[in-house]
């Protein structure tokens, strides 16, 4: 069998069926459960194996969510292509790009797991930021080249992980059910500007209201943040 | 005893003490176990108060639950007062006034009970959708009157969640110690556009970037989701 992608994992043939039922079952378990209840012992009988080889395969429930956590998009190709792409549509560009990876059931099913594990389990929790700091913002600064690395991607993230939220967990109308092309008309703006706009600055980064927002300019907003106070 | 505000749940004065004993053991109870754990036995010991009592004053669990999610803010009056700070200013105005309620730590165990709640059990979610519908976006969009009011709620509840989360929950770095003003500065734009611009037809809206984008309009953009497809 004869994998078109490299996979990173590295795993011999054969030992794929097993191995990807025990995922399926981790995945569903820590979607259904949170991080805390899902078991070992009940990811085993889920996937109709013995415990013995799930933690054969993976060792830990820390290392099997891990591996359940691996992304469905490569960040560091999401970027340099989008860049490719103009950095000026970078935004639009990088939100359909995470939709799309994350829109098939299966994905739809990991990214449950993730979230609900990560809000209710410290241990989860770290897993995730680990991931997201290495796999996701550190590749996004570095090919954007941009400052403030780390505040851009952490807003981006912010942006990311509350839409995943309300559409494939919370159900919440009408983000549950919006076209992806209309979601990458709403947020793709949002992302370019946390990517490559202003962020320190305040109100004049943003685009003024077409329908309700005159072409006022900051001279009469209240005195930017940039006046003072800590920075991070 | 007089309390200084008007209580929506009209208690007696002698009940308050060991009603908001029970309401901080909810908080606590729901923000560490989600809502399966919690459990009214529990919620009571930790009060030091006869689980009778609870049912007494709360009824159930889910309205025990309800009653945890009274918003330390009244968004009508939010809403209201930033509308009449003028309609371009509206997004910092709420995204401060969001983040100075939930602040302080008795509103972080708060808000931490309802996303980890709502993130593990579906009741618990519908409950504060409902919440949010009701309390959060139908005024929101009456105030403001501008048309799709439900997506423009949306967008921004998923900025606010997201950014909660990783605040709040996470304490992913830098956005765990930001000081508010510099989150105003960053996310204030984002909630005016998606209040009070256009969130229909890409990435004109977006604030091109100061400091990497040149002044390139979508002339030279993919053809935006205007152009066809289902509409919400």
């Amino acid at each position: 069998m004869m994998a078109a992608e490299p996979r990173r994992s590295g795993r011999r043939p054969g030992e794929s069926s097993a191995r990807e039922d025990i995922l399926t079952a981790a995945a569903a378990a820590f979607a259904e459960f949170g991080y805390d209840r899902a078991t070992i012992r009940g990811i085993a009988a889920r996937a109709s194996v013995d415990p013995a080889l799930v933690i054969h395969y993976f060792g830990s429930k820390d290392a099997l969510f891990a591996e359940v956590l691996q992304l469905p998009l490569r960040p560091r190709e999401v970027f340099s292509r989008a860049a490719a792409g103009g950095i000026e549509n970078i935004g639009a560009s990088v939100v359909r790009s995470f939709l799309e990876a994350w829109e098939p059931p299966e994905q739809r099913l990991r990214l449950t797991a993730m979230l609900r594990s990560a809000t209710t389990n410290d241990a989860a929790m770290r897993i995730l930021r680990d991931l997201l700091v290495r796999e996701v913002f550190a590749p996004m600064t570095e090919i954007l080249g941009v400052p403030d690395g780390d505040l851009r991607a952490t807003l981006v993230g912010s942006q990311f992980v509350g839409l995943a939220l309300m559409r494939y967990i919370g159900g919440v109308e009408p983000l549950a059910s919006a076209p992806i092309d209309q979601l990458v008309a709403a947020i793709g703006p949002t992302v370019q500007r946390y990517l490559t706009g202003d962020v320190r600055s305040g109100p004049a980064a943003g685009g003024a209201g077409l329908q309700a927002a005159p072409e006022v300019r900051p001279e009469s907003a209240p005195a930017p943040p940039d006046a003072g106070g800590p920075r991070i």
